[in-house]
């Protein structure tokens, strides 16, 4: 028996192995998933194994490295979350979201902070030691709202796609906030005086670690993008490229100090449609599926993790700072985001409701980044007390927290996810409204959201795809490649029916006299197919896009001094121009 | 700058991009694949980088680690042979493939040895001091062909199935026996005396260590066949299973000193026709698609690495030594195949022509297992001898054989791989004679392999698939299922062709009227649509299977002595058991 040989790989396997049966047993009770979350379960099964362990070797079962949490298990699920982003409610909601993640998390750590450096001065407490910077530390790596803990838990309960947006994108980009704060106070507990200059540098740090992210994502994206053009004669490596490329912005990021996370859904973000467009259909199923498995098995291995850590005598369990900890976490979050709603309400038509507000401060779940940052605490006295406090809080969130969200959403009939996608006619209503409104703000002189996007399409067609694409003289829109997947499922679904044996097979019958011969017979579904015909869509396409942008270039804009046809087009533009001076 | 935070993925993405992007460049330009096999423009980029990082450092490139080879690179690809081996070629041509394999080995393995033995022994060559051991313990290291650059090698020149399953499949079986003469060579080295029991107990290790290996793979197989029974719930990490458990059984292989590569293609073997029948369509496509990427990927990988591993100062050029074993390992290969394919083809109606044996021989590369092999031997004072003369054997047998073996192809008139697949008629009149070739051997009383088959076949419907399979009371017969996947390609191709919007899509539709109204207007493809619509399918395989089996049930046995329709059935059984226990 040569055991040392193989295992590092063997432990590795057999990790994985646990954790891939524990979601299939899991999932063999049908019961079991409907009341109590995924996440909670594993951390059980997490906490049987770490208790073995300990009992069998008498000592602390090993806690997760970060190391590895960093740079092998976030990853993959980061990468999942961004390429599976729904974009538009995300861009839809940026500016809530960024509030939320920015703001809302410094108000976190610092209200944290603070309050807990205020129990400290009890003197019955015997906490006098722990120094302001110390909570402030603490507070910065407690605040942060974890992705992989609100993925789980609200991929289950099905709130409204703009309820789930705000909280998993605030989960998402509080990293740069998180990653330099708690560089800050870490650098600071380190330095003998803190200089006013430090912390503006700290201040400015927030744009370069966060922009930086946005930039190393995108650049790796594009490459991406650029290198899926030459893949035609060897499809069989097309999806290593989707995940090498966004696993080196990750890992160049974190090289350089920006936020990893940011940087990874940057990429995958910004490669998605052009990679889709490149590759063949079977390696983009081929990436689907392997993006979701490894998300999957890396979130079941750190919520395992998570409760075999818990396990051991890593803890100091000073209670009044623990419990007022969880008390502060509550608070601090709950108070935040009355606040930051009230301002975001104030501007925006569809307010955000107390019910969702009540979500959206109840889902703060805190998880494994946590966790991983407070075992990466450079040594000092009281890191079993920041370990303990971290760990109730994680459990609390994840345990109470996470089984009574669902209870709480069907008590207060929060408004779900509508269940069916939606259909091609509202596609296409949409998209005429998307249209439309940036031809009203670009006449209005307003720069929204739809105007950007709209200079942003037209960058894309004119420059990008013609890089990026390998077909690029023909671009397809989305609504012809929904057409084309629906026609395919169709298909599918015909043929395991069996219903396709009927049907001719020679392909010359079929360009022919196959379509003449069968239009008698064809009993039409007046919803789908008539109106949807390629042809037809082109033509809806092209009469959208002339119009629409004749009315930008040609139409009278709104005046209180002008009557409609009054003014030349030069005239227009003179006007459009002082108007958007006015504006900026 | 934190570059040593992030240094080993790091650098193993940029490696695995390395790799890949290699093979893009390769296939950008469409003349050079044809002249020149990608293991030899790998192996050159390697050489390159090799001599890019030498002339840089000023020291030796690191060699690829024999662990990382066994470990990682090895099994994917090992995997994807075992997952996609033709099994009906590779079964009937069993015995063969093992004679070359075992035997075929063994008399390389003794013959090179006892012959590099003889050249020591000229005083001129200043290699007195090479004793017999050593050089058997090479011989044994550099006989074994290597399944990596066969498979590179014999993938682009398409052969017939026949002789690249002779090559191939020898290439994977002989890994137990280099694993055993390997390792006694290496403990005789050690031991001071040799006792004849050593010799006796290494003798008794080839079948431990070959059928041990073939045991554990089944075992593996069987297992992740069971799991995956119960995976219906969770599709998405059903791809796993077939990863995890192919790797585990490679690994507890390799622990327990058995062959990993026999068990990894049992396992492989064993569990592909069940895993199929469980997984989902998108599961068994990303499967495929991982595997043939993931082998792709080890194999580029180990070809640049080999090329890297060679430009260094770990050799010792003794010119005599290195020629003579390139001479001897061409001579013995071609002598050691003459020879048994003399035995073979006594026994077998159909031979192995001698165009066909060269080729045999001419094709038995070696590759990065020797490498591998030669550097994990334990330090003595002429090993860079014997990795400057494995280096040269795999250069010259993968540049020299390797590139002119395609011409020599062309030139030989070898028999090619039929371009297209069998057509649906082949196929069921293969199964047809296969059922009644079971048939005869049964009745007369030979146990041949359509008789194993039979058996085989029989256990499996009987007690396995009840077991293995999710919906075993529907087993479906490989026609049903190679028409179902017909079926889909051809209503994929529809769709893609924009043809089937014209069919009506509500189900209801097409379960009453639409089938009738839409007789009238089909115009049916003779060749494949008419005669398999599945009703008619099953009519022809009741009718077989009710068929054949009646004749062995109740035909008259053809017997010397009596006339047909004399016997009553039970003297048939009589007579059946009479014959079998003669043939014993």
């Amino acid at each position: 028996l040569d055991y040392q040989h193989v295992q590092v790989p063997f432990e590795i396997t057999l990790w994985i192995m646990l954790a891939s049966l524990a979601k299939i047993g899991f999932h063999l009770y049908n019961k079991l998933p409907s009341v109590v979350p995924e996440s909670c379960l594993l951390i059980f099964v997490g906490l049987i194994m770490g208790g073995i362990i300990y009992g069998l070797n008498d000592k602390s079962p090993p806690v997760m490295d970060s190391d590895i949490f960093f740079l092998y298990l976030l990853p993959p699920i980061v990468l999942d979350a961004g390429y599976f982003m729904p974009s538009r409610p995300f861009f839809e909601n940026i500016g809530t979201i960024l509030l939320y993640a920015v703001v809302g998390t410094i108000w976190n750590v610092f209200g944290i902070g603070f309050s807990l450096y205020g129990i400290c001065q009890v003197k019955a407490f015997r906490l006098q030691d722990v120094s302001l910077l110390h909570n402030l530390l603490f507070g910065s790596l407690i605040a942060a709202v974890d992705p992989v803990a609100v993925l789980a838990v609200f991929e289950e309960i099905h709130v409204n796609e703009k309820l789930h947006i705000l909280v998993f994108g605030e989960s998402l980009l509080n990293d740069a906030v998180t990653v330099v704060l708690y560089k800050l106070f870490r650098s600071f507990c380190e330095m003998p005086t803190i200089k006013s200059v430090d912390v503006f540098a700290g201040v400015g740090k927030f744009f370069v670690v966060g922009l930086g992210g946005v930039l190393v994502g995108l650049t790796f994206g594009m490459t991406a993008a650029f290198t899926t053009r030459f893949t035609k004669d060897i499809r069989v490596i097309e999806p290593l490229f989707v995940f090498l490329y966004s696993y080196l912005s990750y890992l160049t990021a974190e090289m350089f100090h920006l936020s990893g996370i940011v940087a990874i859904i940057a990429c995958a973000m910004g490669m998605k449609r052009y990679v889709e467009a490149n590759i063949s259909l079977k390696s983009h199923t081929t990436v689907k599926y392997f993006m979701k498995m490894w998300s999957s098995v890396s979130d079941t291995l750190i919520f395992i993790f998570l409760g075999v850590s818990t396990i051991g005598e890593n803890h100091e369990w000073n209670w009044p700072y623990i419990c007022f900890t969880v008390i502060f976490c509550l608070i601090w979050r709950a108070l935040g985001v009355l606040v930051l709603t009230f301002f975001v309400n104030r501007f925006h038509v569809n307010t955000i409701t107390s019910k969702d507000q009540f979500i959206i401060a109840y889902g703060g779940l805190r998880g494994a980044i946590c966790f991983s940052l407070v075992f990466l605490l450079p040594d000092f006295h009281r890191k079993k007390l920041f370990i303990a406090a971290t760990t109730v809080v994680i459990l609390f969130t994840v345990f109470v927290q996470g089984m009574t969200i669902r209870p709480l959403v069907d008590l207060l009939a929060v408004k779900r996810k509508r269940e069916s996608a939606p259909t091609v006619g509202e596609q296409i209503h949409i998209r005429f409204l998307d249209h439309l409104l940036a031809g009203i703000e670009d006449i209005s002189g307003h720069w929204g959201q739809y105007y950007w996007k709209d200079k942003l399409e037209y960058f894309n067609s004119k420059y990008l795809q013609k890089i990026l694409l390998r077909e690029y003289d023909q671009p397809k829109s989305s609504i012809v490649l929904l057409y084309e997947k629906l026609e395919r499922k169709h298909a599918i679904e015909l043929a395991e029916a069996g219903q396709l044996g009927h049907a001719p097979s020679h392909p010359s019958l079929l360009r022919s006299g196959f379509l003449c011969s069968n239009d008698r017979s064809v009993i039409t579904d007046k919803k789908l197919e008539d109106t949807l015909n390629p042809d037809v869509l082109e033509n809806i396409q092209e009469i959208l896009a002339r119009n629409l942008y004749r009315i930008r270039r040609t139409g009278p804009a709104y005046n209180r001094h002008t009557l409609p046809g009054e003014t030349e087009p030069v005239e227009h533009a003179k006007e459009i121009l002082i108007l958007r001076h006015k504006s900026l």
